[in-house]
């Protein structure tokens, strides 16, 4: 499995248009076994996505997708900027959509 | 909903065995809607731990069950420190047992 956990940050008040844009496509990615949105509890302005993909190959190729270009085209200008990032190997728990995995 | 996304330092040679652990006890949580155990991928003893739940009564409630307990007392020796933690507020996605949040 590939995991990525990162944090963005919204410009100022935008941060539920942007979460929402954020949600748009997590039915239509293929291999995708959990992606999560949450607003950070003490950033007003901050939202971490928690992903896990069944390779890196499925993750690379939804930022490929058509439904996911046109929601990050949509997005970035409410982007101030980018946080922490941190590249995970999901080994397994609960909310993963497959049991098996890759 | 309550959300935490945390970082764990096994000691050298630990990380395996610190999972397995963490992992005992994920379908006996209740109110536990997403908790998925990750390895680092470039820090070979570190783990990411990212959690999802109906409320932050259900997370403090689940440290106090006796399965819980016993992991968490066989994984303090394996522990080598923590690193990052953040508090977070899952607003959807994929991969959370409920569809309705508290």
């Amino acid at each position: 499995m590939y995991g990525q956990i990162g944090k963005l940050i919204a410009l100022p008040g935008k941060r539920d248009e942007l979460i929402a844009l954020l949600l748009e496509n997590v039915d239509a990615m293929p291999g995708c076994l959990s992606y999560i949105v949450a607003a950070d509890a003490s950033d007003e302005n901050a939202i971490w996505v928690t992903e896990a993909w069944d390779s890196k190959e499925s993750h690379d190729g939804s930022l490929k997708l058509p439904g996911v270009r046109k929601s990050i085209d949509k997005a970035r200008p409410m982007i101030a900027g980018f946080g922490d990032s941190f590249n995970t190997m999901p080994v397994g728990g609960r909310g993963l959509q497959v049991t098996k995995t890759a």
